[in-house]
């Protein structure tokens, strides 16, 4: 296999990198892909236009021989049989070429490569998913209403609970919940229900919240912080859960998503903490090392046996080397 | 003023009763008519067959003289304005005699009539309204993204997530996790997710479970018996912060909605047993007396201050008389 092409689908962009092996990479963007919110047209529309940008970037027209798509909202196998089907026309390669599987493994790659951990995702929502000697697991992921345990959406949930607290005069209005409203701007709870179930955003908007949350920590304010450690600690059940499941002598952690990314200084050590206070013993938590659109590309060719493994991986760890923002 | 008409409209159903002052009364029943869920042009005609209906039952063709509507969703000034004018035309009626106020007052009036007290609705979602000495309160109402305490969505919520701490195999699974795991027929995560997430009514389908939470509790289960308490005490801080808010001297607290009044046996105490504690005195607690559609013929006057009021309200407890099913 001499040209592939790796694919990190999201909701809010699609990313994708072309390789050529053994010389260069290029990379393209494109616009939102999850097929569980724009539909699997538009979501394989994105897909595609984000690959033919790699390749034409790279400056070549040959077909590529493998092309490896991380998906978010890749909820059944009919799904993602569909939209493996629907991008190959689009881009115009054989569709035994195409390989759709869940973003999450692409982020585990884009972490341990071809390596054993467990992988956390604590972006707008949460999950988490491991692999141990070829034996695979996953936890939590449950969604906005019955889970997302340690995401953004979370921690804006409990602060705008705080802010509503003080809005509607209950004797558990806290010095952060009447911060929080003179920030944000709401003087009643209708103002508050109204940002919320009113929005055609209503996720993102409560997520958006949670960088004030993680301000007012900074500061200093023990409610933030509580807020924070709260969900840290229910996540830390889903990793410890994937490690007993597993039997890992050695636990190894990563984490990935933006909330993770923008407040490394705060979550990295509460992560290790409270890992280490659920599973008894000290954790090793391991830095995100390439994109996670090569992310795919590794685990990708890692699944198909791929004897170009270890060179792939050498050449990506340098031309997709990733880590969060400083 | 002698033909009256008090409507309430809810999500599910709207009833109307019509009352000829010093005579008889007599019901009818339309569909769904929630403007923040149907839209205030459906609800505005189920309202309006609801009333028609009930003036057709009373053998009448004389236009009502005044009309009370009680409507869920009514979350602006704007929505009850257009509401109201559209009521009057379909009716045929001038529209200064159409009322249209929340649900929320009318509840109040089938409990209390025209006195003062706090009553809870504890059905799908939750709120509580109180009155006293010409003022009023709200507190709670945040929706289920946000609140809905006591409710059957939250006890349903926290059910679901003891059935997937068990699928998930997580340490935190429990005897009745494992219980309505297999009452539902739910085998993996993702079964759960689609349940809730693919449901058309998501709401209602989560609600839904709260009827076996009730019933293992009632079998002894100390988990379900765990949850509701939880509820009930998050959902005494709303009538707790009424009661001081309008510095009620003697608390008179009445409960309405499904969710109460098919689980009045657990309810009831657990609500008296943490009132009293949070209050730190005992409470009264104050049975419905009429259905809430004549509750809104009766806040409507009390509103208007019908010199008529004591005589229609005596008829109403007669003719309306509402209790919970035994």
């Amino acid at each position: 296999m001499k040209l592939l092409v790796g694919v990190d689908a999201g909701a809010s962009k699609t990313e994708a990198v072309a390789v050529k092996v053994g010389g260069a990479c290029a990379f393209h963007i494109a616009g939102p892909a999850n097929p569980a919110v724009q539909g699997v047209e538009e979501a394989s529309r994105s897909i595609s236009e984000a690959i033919l940008g790699s390749l034409r970037s790279l400056g070549t027209s040959t077909t590529p021989d493998a092309v490896f798509v991380g998906a978010a909202g890749v909820v059944s196998r009919e799904i993602s049989e569909e939209l493996r089907v629907r991008v190959a026309q689009h881009v115009g390669v054989d569709a035994g070429r195409v390989y759709v599987f869940e973003d999450l493994i692409a982020a585990h790659a884009s972490v341990f490569l071809a390596g054993d951990g467990i992988v956390g995702i604590l972006g707008t929502g949460s999950s988490a998913y491991g692999t141990y000697r070829g034996a695979t697991a996953r936890a939590g992921g449950w969604g906005h209403l019955l889970g997302d345990e340690g995401s953004a959406y979370r921690v804006g949930v409990a602060a705008l609970r705080e802010v509503l607290a003080c809005l509607d005069g209950l004797e558990s209005c806290s010095e952060l919940g009447i911060r929080l409203a003179r920030r944000l701007g709401f003087k009643s709870v209708s103002e508050v229900l109204r940002y919320v179930y009113s929005s055609p955003s209503s996720k993102g908007s409560v997520a958006s919240i949670a960088v004030l949350v993680f301000e007012e920590a900074r500061r200093g304010c023990t409610g933030a912080l509580e807020i924070i450690r709260n969900e840290v600690r229910s996540f830390s059940r889903y990793v410890t859960a994937i490690s007993r499941r597993l039997g890992m002598e050695r636990v190894r952690v990563g984490f990935v998503g933006s909330l993770y990314c923008y407040n490394l200084d705060l979550l990295k050590p509460l992560l290790r903490e409270e890992l280490t206070a659920y599973l008894g013993r000290e954790v090793e938590i391991v830095d995100q090392v390439i994109r996670p659109c090569c992310g795919a590309l590794v685990a990708g060719l890692a699944a198909l046996g791929a004897t170009s493994l270890e060179a792939v991986v050498e050449q990506l760890v340098t031309c997709c080397r990733y880590s969060c923002p400083p």
